[in-house]
């Protein structure tokens, strides 16, 4: 028995999510497209464990997930064969072996992930799914202060969407970034764990703030007050993307 | 009454091109679009002129069209007003006022293309409708040695696709740059006009003489035959993409 570890791009644009929040049978999962496939090349039921579940329309540049099986077949060729049949959207980058024990979710050390803005007077054609559009001009040093609030071990209740099941919400950001890449802005978000919607609310307040709409300090208030309310909205799944799974 | 020089940026994944080839009145354009949401905007039956008439599949980054009308609606307002209604897939970057004599088609001087090449052993989720995947080892250097046969004026039958209605064939490229950026690799060709499918013929070309099928010298060899059989194999339409019209 082997235990394999696979890292996974796709483009969440036409998937609910990696897998069904509302627990219909028709939706269109990564997971289950993933599993289907294993399934046929390996000729045996494959389940997947992943690091993070995705929502709809959230990507992935390196997803981690992992499955046991007896197979001997070598990494290339099965990274090959299952590229050869997945749909063009989702591809396995890399396989690996690791120890029996290793579980993509519980032995993740941190995530990180990249929320991006483009930040200018038009919007893009060949960056539609992949950005949110936002033409206000930013303060970006503003928002790099005051999002050193976040730094460090917190209750983050503020960020987490409230339609959803809560979930224990201490949570440790170890580094966030802002970085501004000709007309994109990218706000990227290493966490130990991230609650439902975080990092698409903690954008949304950056947003407000960096447009001066929230006034300075507002983001170590926010933090503080437990309250989803005070924060800025959750920003459309399109401009998220997992970046990587650190172990 | 005034000239609008519009810059367009558009996905060309799910439109049959910039006009329909075939003449089929169902098929999806991204002129026909266009055409469609100005009227609707200006009120008025308007007709593009276009600098590159782009293949189905084929992308711009800054695609140049013009129109003539009567219109007073300030510049802001109308890139505003088409790009709220447009899909999001096609977009104006840039509106003009230019001299009525401006024709985006004849008044071209040169026209640059961008085919890029994704070069390493697994295929990308994320760049599935912008690049062509190719896993083969490329020998860089070589193609860059053998991509100077082409500079200056030729006559590029061997780059012509033979199926359609042959065009007069001499041309004038005045650039290429083969550049690489990780595992991407970018073409770009800048010349003064091009024939149907000569940047994927050429690059098809060039990949074939990268990857050691094609020995030493074959590209002048292959330019002065005239013949569009002794070339490379024309790459698929989505690695494709229009940057840039000169004036």
């Amino acid at each position: 028995m082997r235990n394999f570890k696979l890292e996974i791009e796709y483009d969440g644009t036409h998937y609910s999510g990696w897998q069904e929040q509302n627990r219909s049978k028709k939706a269109r999962t990564i997971q289950h497209i993933l599993e289907k496939t294993l399934n046929k090349i390996l000729r045996e039921k494959i389940k997947l464990t992943v690091a993070g579940r995705t929502d709809a329309g959230v990507h992935a540049l390196a997803q981690v997930a992992n499955f046991k099986s007896n197979t001997k077949m070598p990494f290339d060729r099965l990274r090959w064969g299952l590229n050869c049949l997945l749909p063009p959207d989702i591809k396995i980058t890399r396989i690996k072996n690791v120890s029996l024990d290793f579980n993509s979710r519980f032995s993740a050390k941190s995530k990180i992930y990249r929320y991006t803005v483009l930040n200018r007077k038009y919007s893009s054609a060949l960056l539609a799914n992949r950005v949110y559009f936002f033409h206000y001009p930013l303060d970006i040093k503003l928002m790099h202060q005051e999002a050193k609030a976040l730094l460090g071990k917190h209750n983050f209740k503020s960020f987490q969407a409230t339609e959803k099941r809560q979930r224990e919400p201490m949570r440790t950001i170890k580094h966030i970034k802002i970085i501004r890449e000709k007309d994109l802005l990218h706000i990227d978000l290493e966490a130990d764990g991230f609650l439902y919607n975080m990092v698409r609310n903690i954008a949304g307040t950056l947003l407000e703030i960096g447009r001066g709409r929230f006034p300075k300090g507002s983001m170590k208030k926010i933090l503080q007050s437990r309250n989803r309310r005070l924060a800025g909205p959750a920003l459309p799944a399109k401009g998220l993307c997992l970046l990587k799974v650190k172990y």
